[in-house]
């Protein structure tokens, strides 16, 4: 009875020590390092390489150590007869509220481009939004999307959410799948908050944004594979979008080549908009897998029939 | 019984335009073209050149375009039984709400440093802070100051008010003149919406920068001459405050040779919080010059015996 740890940016020694000072008694292991594969019931996992859950044949639950389960899903070797998790944590939540507050207003202020206009010394106020020009339209009312729309909400931001079902929150005007078209013409600051799934890969592309008003601007802190990067830069080029702040790339760390790089209305940040953190994310982990020793429901259970 | 204006920066036609769109029969003039100088009962004013006032007999009420009134009590021809008003703007209010909010998120999650990190295509993650690390300290708690308290605390932030005198806020923790030290101890973004008097000039100085928690950072969009800029460049270099955001500045526009332009923890905005726009700020002019042709007392009538 033991968990395999497996993610491949060398952050698995945080993980580790979290264990180790919270649960001694429970058996973890690196998958890089030798380990006994008949023992291990919970695979913990980011962004795994794919093919690896054929060879634990104890093999019960694949845990998320985030709130994403794509890479999960996109993974051969996940057999539909094992059970899913992800991470529901109230750190991830407040932290996407405060992130996407942030930019939101960074937006409405003009701060990036006062920024660079410190840059080259240059002394000019620009046109600005207030709080009562702008609609936020959040894509995904999960956990996330729902919290940061209350959030944005109680500030006294005009706030929209669609969803796959349509969902039922004071203060916010939701729209269900078929009205994407009502919700995209209603919003000019759109925040994509999906789970990405094969019906919103690539969602956010060209034929998206022209429904959206001119001028409006995206905060895309979902995945990478939600955007078309080429369609986002056109509509920017093209003068319908106004900008986005992007903080998830198909692959990350974002290759410098890429050109949101340098262009000068596409703010980006290195997906640090909510961070799972090891000791927080390590005790709903212990939970469960006691659970799961004992045969009880899992918290936080990914529908796989559903992908979220 | 004629509205004299009188600011420098080329600005002046949008106010004439203002006034003749919303009381074309009230007569104003720009005080750079002929005007019959005994008709004049009121200047509307934005820094004027000092000493005009003396010219004007029948000159009753001097004006302010904006909040703020120091720029006509430092001037000595602005005589003692001259009435004085300034403006109090809802649209000036929130826009100073929605900036200051702004620079707290910006600081917050570090989006001046990542706006930086783009420029040189580095990837990294920095450490942010959150809602519950900072508490906001607002030095002035007048119009703008009570209201950008009230702002923030609705969003869930600690917030902490100073002011001359004690003002009751629910769910603000005020402080009185003599207890700034107390104020600046618990304070760890510091926010200046004072007015500016000879006890305010050059208060933001290294003595009153030391008494903050190390890494505190400042928001200033009060008035240039609170802030002795080479204390805070200072204060930021020697490691104990990690950066501001500075709005207002002794010399406007900011001379090109000023070091606020280049240093990498200092940004700058050109006086843009809160910008009075003539259209709603000759509403109000036209109510009270209404009612100093007809001896009523004025609205937002300035103590000049208090400087504010």
């Amino acid at each position: 009875m033991a968990i395999l740890l497996i993610r491949q940016d060398g952050k698995t020694s945080q993980w580790l020590n979290a264990f180790n000072s919270q649960a001694s008694q429970i058996e973890c292991y690196d998958y890089n390092e030798p380990h006994p594969k008949e023992t291990i019931t919970m695979a913990l996992v980011w962004k795994q390489p794919h093919g690896l859950f054929d060879q634990y044949k104890n093999l019960k639950c694949v845990a998320s150590m985030g709130a994403g389960v794509d890479f999960i899903f996109e993974d051969p070797s996940f057999r539909q007869e094992l059970l899913m998790t992800r991470v529901v944590d109230p750190l991830l939540i407040t932290d996407m509220e405060e992130f996407v507050t942030a930019q939101v207003y960074a937006h409405m202020k003009g701060l990036y481009q006062y920024y660079s206009q410190q840059s080259s010394s240059l002394w000019q106020q620009n046109p600005y939004l207030r709080k009562k020009d702008i609609t936020i339209g959040i894509m995904g009312m999960g956990v996330l999307g729902s919290a940061t729309a209350k959030a944005l909400a109680i500030q006294g931001f005009n706030v929209l959410g669609w969803s796959n079902s349509k969902k039922q929150i004071e203060g916010i005007t939701t729209y269900e799948k078929l009205d994407l078209d009502l919700f995209l013409e209603k919003t000019n600051v759109l925040v994509c908050l999906l789970p990405l799934t094969p019906d919103t890969n690539g969602i956010l592309k060209e034929s998206l944004f022209s429904k959206l008003p001119s001028g409006s601007y995206l905060i895309h802190v979902a995945r990478g594979p939600h955007l078309v990067g080429e369609d986002l830069i056109q509509s920017i080029d093209n003068g319908h979008m106004c900008g986005a702040a992007i903080d998830v790339f198909s692959t990350e760390p974002l290759d410098t080549k890429n050109p949101f790089w340098e262009h000068p209305n596409i703010q980006i940040t290195p997906h640090c908009a909510s961070i799972s953190s090891p000791e927080s994310v390590v005790t709903q982990i212990i939970v469960n897998y006691n659970r799961l020793m004992s045969n009880q429901p899992l918290l936080n259970q990914v529908d796989t029939s559903k992908g979220y």
